[in-house]
């Protein structure tokens, strides 16, 4: 099917592999096609992980297009406004810090990584700082005070109680 | 259909707008059904856009593993250690700077954006620096030298000749 544009209606997104996150242990398990995609991921520090969050993915979440932000009691925002893992599209994008990588065996291990065990995984992309690391980047001012680099929310989140509704 | 782990095998990407390139313009425009969910997206000073490379959208492409980097000659690597547009799941991610919103017309102008002009687009999301802002992140080998922030992407590409081959 496609529309007015002669452009697809839908694509159609394929797992590479699982998310395991279990006992304190986080780490990719790519399938056995796509290890050699693995080659020299090694060489980065970090990598972008794209997962689908299958367990909002239904008719009804996928509908939802503003929601109040547990965070901000009083706010009401579009969905786009937030990193809600439960939007139009379920695919959610979490940077992880890499430990090691096992090519052979398709395993990528992680510092941590906020999916739930047995998540779909997407895509692994490398972080690339002249892409990814904005120095002017601001907050919307609901989040004001929140830490300013990705290596200081651990501490940040151990100290304040912050509801993200999960 | 569903595999042995009681998963799905493939799920389904809707498009939820369009991204428009085109002399030196440079908007995401949201189908109707989708703007609600830009409410407040403002608040925050860049977002991460996320879109489908229909142009490479084939399985030839989606089954290449690995490719020589045409930016280091002689270096092969896997397809996850690069952010080629052509992999098993074509799916983009870029961040921009947010110029202006319109909620209602569904435009999000932005400063930059590297798509073609009309692809389709999937996914906006804002950029929170304590999840996209990485201080410690590093470069492969082969992009030693390159620069340490969005920012100062463009003077350097103004004066270095890098080919991304394409």
């Amino acid at each position: 099917m496609s529309n007015q544009n002669g452009k697809s209606e839908t694509y159609t997104v394929r797992p590479i592999g699982t998310i395991h996150a279990d006992k304190g242990e986080f780490y990719l398990e790519v399938d056995e096609t796509y290890r050699p995609a693995l080659k020299l991921l090694g060489e980065w520090s970090h990598v972008m992980v794209v997962w689908w969050a299958d367990q909002v993915d239904t008719e009804e979440l996928r509908g939802i297009m503003q929601a109040e932000l547990p965070y901000a009691p009083g706010t009401v925002a579009g969905i786009f406004a937030t990193r809600s893992p439960a939007r139009p599209n379920p695919l959610t994008v979490t940077n992880a810090a890499v430990l090691g990588i096992d090519e052979e065996k398709g395993i990528v291990r992680l510092a941590y990584i906020d999916a739930e065990d047995g998540t779909p995984l997407v895509d692994i992309k490398p972080y690339v700082p002249m892409s990814d690391r904005i120095r002017d980047a601001k907050y919307a001012s609901w989040f004001e005070g929140f830490p300013e680099y990705y290596e200081d929310a651990a501490e940040f989140f151990a100290t304040h109680e912050v509801d993200f509704g999960d």
